[in-house]
């Protein structure tokens, strides 16, 4: 059904194909019409655009990712970076169709020294192998975003991806330390250093991270690792209202305490959950709360029995906390269960991403389920609450055009919502092709310009990732 | 003896000098001569330059800076932030002559929210004050350089600085989530959000951190808090050789410690500390160890015994171990003596900054005493050997020629030295004028250029601290 005809973009002919497999292998190019349907959106399913890649390309190393820009630079072709293509703002999606370069042959782990604490690895390794390899040494990479069983280290960098352990672990770019990439005109750098510490001109790492692969190409990453905690313990404490919950929240942390995770789940992703994969989480609670803990032994021991305590002096009705490994496990499926559940209500889930200062969870949690209601959508709220970061569910069919408008409305309300509550349109998610029309609306116009004079710098002809961000 | 016409430079007269008068109010401009000369060096008291600053600004708040640039753009005048010019690479040193704005009368905390863990300050704020003050809500903001008594909050995002909390807690940059800078045109933007996440837009915040004042002018900071530990403690292990110290070290992080401070200390700065100011530290081993640990009551007896143990395993000759807060007190003092100490021994002291991966320490150690012997320089070696953050303190007369030709010869081969190390020019100090001239050897071309464009799109009229880091 999907001719060639309808799957390539009039920008090259089979002449630049074979260049590329020359470059690459013949192996490790794609370019039959099935093929290059399935590189045409992401796990999101979202239709972004009807555009698909002309070629999907898989590099070995950092000298084919070099000799392909420099090709695509020569005849302005558009370069697509993917991983896994677990985001959910449609940042992989080759909505100007072009070369989308894939990072599964990129995926070897180079290097983990447990006297710097630093690994260098390759974009396409996965987030989870590489917490269980660092594990082995005893140590630890903390950004955790949910799908890290299969979503890559490029993607985390190109997203400054988090997770539930941002709360004291911050995310991604807290442990990119040096990256090698290699610019749209094919010359190779390196960002940073080797070092823990570095002031030695401009932070184009930092610049890097977070740029959504529209400024340069990730062809290698050393990040920071840190000594493993010696244990970790969790709980899930069930609230009567939100406000209930963020109040236990505010007492946690006014009271020294750092946990590790800062979870909040609302009645209807409870719901949801048990409906699909049920562990006995208490379904007629307005707000349940996942805390977890982690240091040495005593400390687990001092931080669980003290947040009980102030969880139950905030009203809390029910604590659930774990005494074995089973337990934790049964509380941790739950929470990792919550997309997977949504999933099933509808045939389209989209997980929003927006952030607010913490203080302001409950005006955003409650106007999410307002504009919800106002739109007759199925929404589910969740999200990192310490960080003031809420992933709302919407699980919705999008072939239904009334849906579609309804939840294009929801979303531009929840966009202006949240920054008019002094945040912002993602906190981990990234911008992708899905936001990029809000942007304006987060950012003045100097900033913006600030931004788009950047991207001319390291990209004047606009081949890498375009329409994504700016 | 200083003249106003050696005092000037030729680039403006009078008219400019009326109009700031106008801008900022007639008290807070200098420009006689012996105003100027005071703010022609900073604290290191090191001759960058022969120029004096035309005129010495103080404004009062971000709408007369935003003035007082689109005037400095207008006329093309060198403009030339200036803190508490605490730095040791003449990063507020006025090269080229032109506007000081000193940043002392925007020295207000401008919000302390015990609630999102965040603080609104103006730049002129004294990083110790903001410490003490939001210790007072149980808060913490991590970032120690060893000036904090007196170094500012815009000076420390300029250079991102660090301290000896940096091995577990990180360095300014850890904890800038929004700046309100002015550009060189005058326009006021925000480069970042009131949120601790945030991936909207490419991170402009992170670029102006550590920029050293050439990208922006700083006039507002969003700083991170996290809740203050419950308590801490120290102790200063000594040791027979610097590789007995290093070891220890690994051992520490190994067994999954994470100390807030592990710094090393050589004989020769013992020594010049005893000597000058004596606390009973051990004046005839090769390297001390200060490690600081802290946490909860528990935590830290159960990671100080750990590490007491380490220590011992790893050939420590003798473990001064604090029982109470005198004795905290002592040995923090020794350490925070040994900058003081060495400036007694000759007319300037160099406080240098090389970094390189932890696993280099020792060669990086022993390669400043063999500089130190070849090109006769009392070198005083110690930094923050957790980050592999050397600060070797140079005391030499910088008023003879033959020690001046040796010292620069010298800081050639240290920069070579950590750079084939793996490591770089500078960890927390900044590039400032001292280092500009060997970014080059740290850098390569393509990187150089991109930052130099990047300086470009920001100040296309080079107004913004001239002649500093690129």
């Amino acid at each position: 059904m999907i001719t060639q005809e309808k799957a390539v973009t009039p920008t090259f002919g089979n002449e630049i194909i074979s260049k590329l497999e020359s470059i690459a292998g013949r192996n490790n190019v794609i370019s039959d019409a099935e093929g290059l349907y399935a590189y045409s959106f992401d796990c999101a399913h979202v239709p972004f655009s009807k555009n698909y890649p002309r070629v999907v390309v898989f590099p070995q190393n950092t000298g084919q990712v070099s000799e392909i820009l420099k090709l695509a630079n020569k005849h302005r072709i558009p370069v697509i970076e993917r991983g896994a293509a677990t985001n959910h703002a449609g940042g992989c999606s080759p909505v100007k169709g072009g070369i989308i370069l894939h990072f599964s042959k990129m995926n070897k782990i180079l290097e983990i020294n447990n006297q710097d604490l630093t690994c260098k690895v390759q974009p396409g390794v996965v987030v989870g192998e590489l917490q269980q390899e660092v594990s082995k040494l005893g140590l630890f990479f903390p950004p955790d975003p949910s799908n890290l069983a299969v979503s890559t280290v490029g993607g985390g960098v190109a997203l400054s991806s988090g997770g539930p352990r941002a709360f004291k672990y911050g995310t991604f770019k807290d442990y990119v330390l040096d990256l090698e990439v290699v610019l749209a005109d094919g010359s190779v750098i390196r960002t940073g250093a080797q070092t823990v510490k570095n002031v030695t001109g401009y932070n184009l790492t930092q610049l890097i991270v977070g740029s959504e692969g529209t400024l340069a190409v990730i062809t290698e990453a050393t990040l920071r690792l840190i000594p493993k905690p010696e244990t970790s313990n969790v709980l899930m404490a069930y609230f009567n209202t939100i406000e209930d919950a963020v109040d236990a929240v505010s007492a946690i942390i006014n009271n020294h305490l750092t946990p590790s995770v800062v979870d909040l789940i609302d009645k209807k992703t409870v719901q949801t959950i048990e409906a699909f994969y049920p562990t006995g989480m208490l379904c007629d609670k307005e707000a349940a709360l996942l805390i977890e803990v982690d240091g040495d032994d005593e400390s687990v021991k001092h931080q669980q029995e003290k947040i009980i305590s102030l969880c139950k002096e905030h009203k809390a009705e029910y604590i659930d906390c774990a005494q074995d490994e089973t337990q934790k496990n049964r509380i941790w499926t739950s929470r990792r269960s919550a997309f997977g559940a949504c999933a099933q209500l509808a045939p389209n889930v989209i997980t929003e991403d927006v952030v607010v200062p913490r203080s302001k969870i409950t005006e955003l949690s409650k106007g999410i389920i307002e504009i919800s209601k106002k739109y007759n959508l199925i929404t589910m709220v969740m999200g990192h609450i310490g960080d003031g970061n809420i992933h709302p569910n919407f699980a919705l069919d999008l072939r239904d055009k009334k849906q579609k408008d309804n939840f294009e409305k929801a979303k531009a309300e929840l966009f202006r919502l949240a920054i008019n509550l002094g945040g912002t349109l993602s906190g981990e998610h990234g911008i992708g092709c899905q936001k990029a029309n809000f942007l304006p609306a987060a950012l003045d116009k100097t900033t913006l310009n600030l931004m788009l004079q950047i991207k001319k710098v390291f990209d004047p002809n606009y081949i890498l990732n375009p329409e994504k961000m700016l």
